[in-house]
């Protein structure tokens, strides 16, 4: 590991799916040092064989790896950078594995974070050891939009041009800013990871239109154009709802989100009078699929690592969520699985401890619990 | 009004939609003097030209009405039966209108009452006048499968072989049966107005399907086959969540409730592993389309008049019904009316004051509250 602050980073990336192949490709075809870390050997054998990924799309070539491996504690070994690029789902599991061995001077970034998923990252690594410091980065969206080909082979189809990301501690988010910002120039500093976890707008696009195409995508596989014909004025009506939900407790966390349709107008350049207008005349978005199945990602990663915790921060705080908590319900029945056990929450977050919104905010600021409080009763 | 048990009932049929149309064509048909009463005159004017029905179907023939009328003081003035053959969610107007008119000697027939309608129209009728003695029946089901024509004529597609009533109170359940007995030897006996009403089947097959196939109603104008193509495997374990839900509050208030499984069972003979392949092999329920578009029965009458009312009795007798709730809580978003808050209630149904569950059963029964507690305390 360099601790020169101007020597060039080298990157562990822990996730061999489309994303983790596009970012590990990315950064080795510029040069760094890469290691790819995946679960399982199967899906890495071919690049393990070869020892590069092919890029195409927007950046073309081969990105040579140093180390292709499914063994986590050599991935991590003295590299500057750990990205997670996993469907928030597996957060946990890579955090209990990487927290006896992550050292603090290593940052780890979770691409995206969903909601919650540095809060939680943190809180699991601190239950192995109360006092490491360590620097887990929050990103808003994924940076790629891309799509993993046959092989070693991963096609990148755009670039985000900004994503937004916070540390937690917040007061490391500069610092952190500062040492990627050569091969990260998109990465620009959010307020905290409440900012980054409250505009978690996959939260809003995935599971209200499947849950509620359920009967669809199960009668015709899917067949059907996913926002397009997907999103008609009452589902748009309820995303709405959810939406409205999401922001009450985003303004009580003192952070700024935006709503979808802002949102969409801001990235996408797409506007209307409603939101589904606005959907519809997003151009990125026609020809995208539905699932064709309700064993799909916009639900089993959507519910529990986005939903949920945005329901239990409302909760937390004495905020009501019907509408989210109704679709949690019945993403529960469907996956017959009780996502509201399961799924992530404010325990889980390390946050049950902090019953006022200062308290909280103070936490994500410094990474530091207050206990100053409980020393004077003592 | 004939007060003599062996003369010929004369009825009022309140409501001119398909089901009122029947009802009283079929009555007429059978020699009964039959009043014809629509809160609009529009649709009821060629039927008040020409003084008769037509019926088609099962059952071929002029009905000549006595009376056909806007005027419900008219319609229902010395008549021994009123049938009321209307949406749940008009009972209410309909109970205000009646409540100053009404005799304690005339029967009120709510065909059907879905969850409640017995209840409330009792209710409204005691505010008007509390020592009034009134006999209200509730029918668990449609007697007719039936379409409207134009003009004056209505088709009939098939009469029920059984079902079920219940007065209220239920000790005059026998006594109306033994004097419609001539007229309707369908209507058999049930224990009391919690039976017919928490074996609302409808209130399982008609807004979830619709709410869970939103998208493709919207945005296919409904052209898909209603239970067929649109009751999946995943809606199929949504519906048997709330299905559960519901059974478990009928086994609370004692009354017997068949599964919806069983009922298709027993109703039409169709049988399969699991709910989904029963629904399938409903053989009446191939060629039923989805309805065109979100503002169907299936949702504004299903939803006050059905699931609210077993969601609120849930909660009256702290049984949780997260998955009712959850789809009360889509509806009303998608109908921007808060089904909870103008739903039929426990206070709606007058049971607001009847905290165990024998207390509800005594009063169901006798119809009277038992306010002997509250003398002594006095």
């Amino acid at each position: 590991m360099k601790n020169n602050l101007y020597s060039k980073l080298s990157f562990a990336v822990i996730g061999a799916g489309s994303g983790g192949k596009a970012i590990a490709g990315y950064l080795a075809l510029k040069g760094y040092t890469v290691n790819l870390y995946n679960r399982s050997i199967e899906r890495i054998k071919d690049i393990k064989q070869k020892g590069y990924i092919n890029l195409t799309g927007c950046f073309e070539g081969r990105g040579p790896l140093n180390l292709v491996t499914n063994n986590i504690e050599r991935a991590i070994k003295n590299v500057d950078v750990i990205m997670v690029v996993l469907p928030a789902s597996a957060h946990k599991f890579v955090a209990n594995k990487i927290a006896p061995i992550v050292t603090s001077n290593q940052y780890i970034v979770l691409n995206p974070g969903r909601t919650g998923g540095a809060l939680e990252f943190k809180n699991i690594i601190s239950k192995h050891n109360p006092i490491k410091e360590v620097c887990i980065v929050e990103a808003q969206t994924l940076l790629f939009a891309c799509r993993e080909l046959h092989d070693v082979n991963v096609k990148i189809f755009g670039k985000k041009n900004e994503v937004k990301v916070s540390a937690l501690p917040a007061i490391k988010t500069n610092e952190f800013i500062g040492r990627i910002n050569k091969v990260f120039p998109e990465f620009t500093a959010s307020k905290n990871v409440l900012e980054t976890s409250f505009n978690n707008i996959g939260a809003m696009l995935h599971p209200i239109p499947t849950i509620l195409n359920c009967g669809r995508i199960e009668n015709t596989h899917g067949s059907f154009q996913y926002y397009i014909d997907g999103v008609t004025p009452s589902i748009a009506s309820v995303i709405e709802q959810a939406d409205y939900e999401r922001l009450m407790i985003a303004r009580k966390l003192k952070v700024k989100a935006i709503s979808l349709k802002e949102w969409l107008s801001y990235t996408y350049d797409a506007h209307g009078k409603t939101l589904c207008e606005a959907l519809m005349n997003t151009h990125g978005y026609h020809g995208i699929s539905a699932p064709p199945n309700m064993q799909t990602r916009y639900v089993f990663e959507d519910v529990p690592q986005s939903l949920v915790p945005i329901s239990d921060m409302g909760k937390h705080l004495c905020i009501n969520t019907p509408t989210i908590d109704s679709i949690i319900q019945l993403a529960s029945i469907i996956h017959n699985t009780d996502y509201f056990k399961y799924g992530r929450k404010i325990a889980d977050m390390g946050l049950d401890r902090l019953s006022t919104v200062d308290e909280i905010i103070d936490y994500v600021i410094t990474g530091q619990i207050d206990t100053s409080e409980e020393g004077v009763v003592a």
